[in-house]
């Protein structure tokens, strides 16, 4: 498990984190929702579960993993939140540059986070660089954070509106959410988000999902791990 | 409050149920989706907060609205179920005669529900009918369903497959499932449910919804109330 | 190509059919929508775009499947229309036996329809039963309906409301409605309900909603079939 | 009419535009949708039918205005791509940054829209600024805008890849994609966005949308503005 920190969030980059908010999720509701087919019900788990459950995710029987709620509260960068809303089964309410003013925290990659590409779209490899150009990179972007959130600061001083000024802030800015999301749709990040051909930095964050994931639902992650990932 | 069976479930129409099978909802986690935009973070509700929550009703800032869950498990009517099931946000999973036997459970209206309409689609209203004609209307019905259920089961014994067997069974018929919903929805449902221009049976069943959330969501159903009862 | 009706229609079982009502859809659009990643555009396909729409397919790039639309309007039994509105990325509007009155169009399966289930629920095989069977089951279902079509017409004589009186009508009453949806839940659709282990009724409609896809969008529809019948 | 370029597309802010890439809608087709509960279908719309989709919109039977699709293909700054995105009924598809070198073209806003804000959030209101601070706010855009892009051709020069490199690009940068909705998420949106309350930005996008609508579905247009608004 990783570590966590004071209140059970899951720190995650420089800045961001991943925390369980509030949850309704247990294996037991898959198998229920399967069983009504029959309208029977159980109240407790059995051996034979893991059995069922398994056939469902093979089978593609997806509606009985929607019978429960995630609620994640997440800090990350604005590039990693773009990829994150684009999964529209599910929750958001974000943090607004238009009522609030910014805050500087930046994503700097760590040293071995700074990497060049190799191959073409759809195949890329990623390689680490030198450490000279590693430590030149995280200087570059650093300075360039600074200079664009000195000219927001400026023209928000000179009273120019919160959401025109913004408009210089970069999209390696940290912003935060809340996302509301059933195993389902939240197998479905996960298999997408973390994957060799997501980018690194929202992988990050869906490890951190996924842990939270399989503490609540082990049975049901067991048998999406052993479906190849493929969410149901 | 309506009476409550021994395992929580409120009864309705003559065979059907609402029982709450699980939940995570509670006020604040509206107010705290609400304040994300301004990055702020309550952990208990304060007296400024019905305000808030009423203002992000009514201006229809409904995302708010998301962050929780609640997961029913009905018993009703297959002619309810078919406009239960036209609410497109949220989770079915239902009693299925592909898979099991049907069971001898219909709907027969109580006296005063056996009702004349009177007046235009869209306008309808419905009048109670005489005694007479309620009392044989009743008997016309259950006679009509044992006649339906005879045959389903004659067509069973006959190694007919059930699939098949079921064309018989008619939609006044009990069918059960699982119905999972966050708030927002759940308003629109009731909104559209438990209002004069719907049918008094799912009318029934969206009372009974209504008060399990406002049991929940005091102060969200206060709102939405005070709103017209219109979702946001 | 299945035989078409003079309104272009493809009838399905005894009373059923199938119309493509209007399209906005084309292979051009699913090229177009994976290249504006790169921000380019085409005006006409050319010989490298079938490897890039299997691509996507295969590697479930599935938004750029989505900028289509086939409005169909459909008539099918009550209980094909049950399965059909469980997918909910989509629309539908039906026919409403709360305003209308309903028609006398059931349901009879074919003689070589009539069957019989052998093994267990997930695995069913479905095999024709005897013909002399056939032909009794085939009267019984219809001296059913004719049955609960009678009550039904008597209450409504006698002044009971529609939406009360078809409480007794059967699940193998036909209906009708419109159903607007997009390739990549049209898809979906296809890849669960023309399969082996949907029921034979809707997978007759299914075969019907593939042909007419498979006009209007050849080059995805041969990814679909080439990528075992897996949507994206 | 707004004026339009030479391939129909309207001009809005500095680079940004909206084009209607393919269409499939008219208001015969809400009429259709809505009259199908009485299994009746016109080939045209008459006199009385403005009256029936007003009728629609005021007592919110929405599901008639989804058998239509628009697709738009737009250019505008990210961060209104951001707001855009929070619509979850309609499908995108976008510019990546990760597969594609970024192009220089960002929002400077012209000097009227350069503005202050004044007020409370939820009630904000907006004054144009004085020529001198427009100008330079302006200029102050333009640099850090360019600062910020000189250092994104830098590093990616250098040879880190793109997708780290960008997180120093604004959310001023101009973004494109494709926007596939229906009517009645089209009326969602455009009643939020066309708006008092939205940011003029987003407005003058929601604008152009509107007007498009308007020529494909006049009727249903009409009725949207009668009712308020509000769609349904």
């Amino acid at each position: 498990m990783t570590e966590r920190a004071a209140d059970g969030s899951i720190p995650v980059l420089d800045h961001g984190f991943v925390r369980l908010d509030g949850v309704m999720a247990d294996d037991l509701s898959v198998v229920n929702a399967a069983r009504v087919s029959f309208a029977r019900r159980k109240l407790e788990l059995d051996d034979s579960d893991a059995g069922l459950v398994g056939f469902l995710m093979r089978e593609r029987h997806g509606s009985p993993f929607e019978h429960n709620a995630f609620r994640f509260h997440v800090r990350c960068p604005i590039f990693v939140a773009r990829e994150w809303f684009r999964h529209r089964i599910g929750s958001f309410n974000e943090f607004s540059m238009r009522y609030a003013e910014a805050k500087d925290e930046f994503y700097v990659p760590a040293v071995e986070d700074v990497r060049t590409q190799v191959g073409k779209p759809g195949s890329y490899t990623f390689e680490q660089v030198s450490p000279e150009l590693a430590a030149s990179t995280r200087a570059e972007l650093e300075a360039s954070y600074l200079a664009a959130f000195g000219t927001y600061q400026r023209l928000v001083e000179q009273g120019i509106a919160r959401e025109v000024a913004r408009a210089v802030l970069p999209v390696g800015i940290y912003t935060e959410f809340y996302w509301t999301v059933n195993a389902r749709a939240l197998m479905n990040f996960v298999s997408l988000r973390n994957a060799e051909s997501a980018q690194r930095e929202i992988r990050r964050f869906a490890e951190a999902v996924e842990e939270l994931f399989a503490e609540q639902m082990p049975i049901t992650h067991a048998a999406f791990a052993g479906n190849s990932r493929t969410a149901p």
